[in-house]
């Protein structure tokens, strides 16, 4: 058995995940026991007020070829003054998170694809220069194609940041997406395995954020790097039934940048 | 301390992978120690016989912009006998792993965007019908933008259908992308918590093919449900060293289907 040869090489506890996901040790899930399937997405106050998007078949296309978008792409850490505005915003969360259609009312097809379309994320915003919006955080329902606002305390950004080793990109960001899982969504279809597919999936959301990017103007970073605790406890979710995943900083490209 | 309360909800292998790979609970990497760090990519027998890829720039440009990849595609499980070209398929590894540049001998910079530019993977591929290649199992040189055989035995892909649970889509493909990770690459840099950006940095690789596939007629189909020692083994990886990460099936759109 050639795959046991070299256990004790890394040792710890991703060698431990890995194994401990393998699919002949996952229990049956708790869809194929029959129990009902979660919500598609966290619920929110409905007297809080929300902000409309732009519908994006209302936007001016961008221009750019897919081709270009991906020879183009780099991470991005510096970004112009000028802030975004709406509309490029609201393009960059159709092409990560927009709902293509509700099935049968218990999953949904969005723009990036999904194991077994479970879609468990919640996108947060950290918001600091995006025209006609009060900097804070806010949160996207992508089911209504809105923006709800989270808090707009004073110092969110540099909280963020903090959780973030002070990555100063965070600060300097027009937007700072910060991709939260709902484990249970993935976990309800595919048990503990699905742990692994919530990475795969905000890998496919990041990276369209990043080309999205390009087609916008946009420069982004990935962040993988943050304190857990710190930045749950900032986005005010408890970290096992919803934790942050990824981020990613976006802005306009500063001159001499490419376009 | 609000993340812990509700600590039992989601007991098991993914909950303990996520707290045991927080920052605070990672040791020093062995990069912070001054250990050197690993190879770029895989070594091949010299003497074999590799098969050069055409460079990207002499390649009609594909028009398809990044707003119509993004809103065209979707998992497409059934394709046309047609087969892919050298040309199509080289265009799909440039934008999955292809190498912008080699920087100070020690890390790459790529299509795709990797935690610490890191770049893990290791292509396979599953070739079933593109033209002028023999079918069989391959592997992508990434620094020399060539294909390697790994083996022309007959019925490869029916065994790697096998490990995927025989989902039809496989044999069915023109091709089939079996990224596999060198999880030492990422771990060198990050510890532990690189098991997190492994699969997150999977997810980037498989969304650029998504796209790029859109941008030569192809439908793409990711998969992650598979027996992970059957497909090492098929593979000839052991597993711990290097085991398989993500896969995606590739083929010619049908006819009826988005161009």
């Amino acid at each position: 058995m050639v795959y046991r040869r070299n256990l004790q090489v890394i040792p710890g506890a991703g060698r431990s995940f890995m194994d401990q996901t393998r699919y002949e040790y996952l229990s049956p899930s708790d869809q194929t026991r029959g129990h009902p399937p979660p919500p598609l997405e966290k619920p929110y106050g409905r007297e809080r007020e929300t902000i409309a998007l732009p519908p994006v078949e209302s936007l001016p296309a961008p221009a750019i070829t897919l081709r270009d978008a991906v020879a183009r792409r780099e991470s991005v850490r510096s970004y112009a003054e000028q802030p975004m505005t709406l509309e490029e915003l609201a393009f960059l969360l159709w092409a990560t998170q927009g709902v293509r259609r509700v099935v049968r009312g218990y999953y949904t097809l969005r723009m990036v694809p999904s194991a077994g379309a479970r879609h468990a994320f919640e996108t947060y915003l950290l918001i600091n220069r995006v025209e006609g919006v009060r900097s804070g955080l806010y949160r996207y329902l992508a089911l209504e194609h809105r923006l709800v606002e989270e808090t707009a305390e004073a110092g969110v950004a540099e909280r963020v940041a903090e959780a973030c080793f002070n990555q100063p990109q965070i600060t300097a960001s027009a937007v700072t997406f910060i991709w939260t899982a709902v484990p249970y969504r993935m976990i309800w279809r595919y048990g503990e395995r699905g742990y692994r597919y919530l990475h795969l999936d905000a890998g496919h959301v990041c990276q369209n954020l990043y080309l999205a990017g390009e087609a916008v103007g946009c420069g982004t970073c990935a962040i993988a790097a943050f304190r857990d605790e710190m930045l749950n406890e900032i986005l005010g979710i408890d970290g096992e039934e919803q934790f942050a995943i990824y981020c990613a900083t976006v802005g306009k490209h500063t001159a001499g940048a490419p376009e």
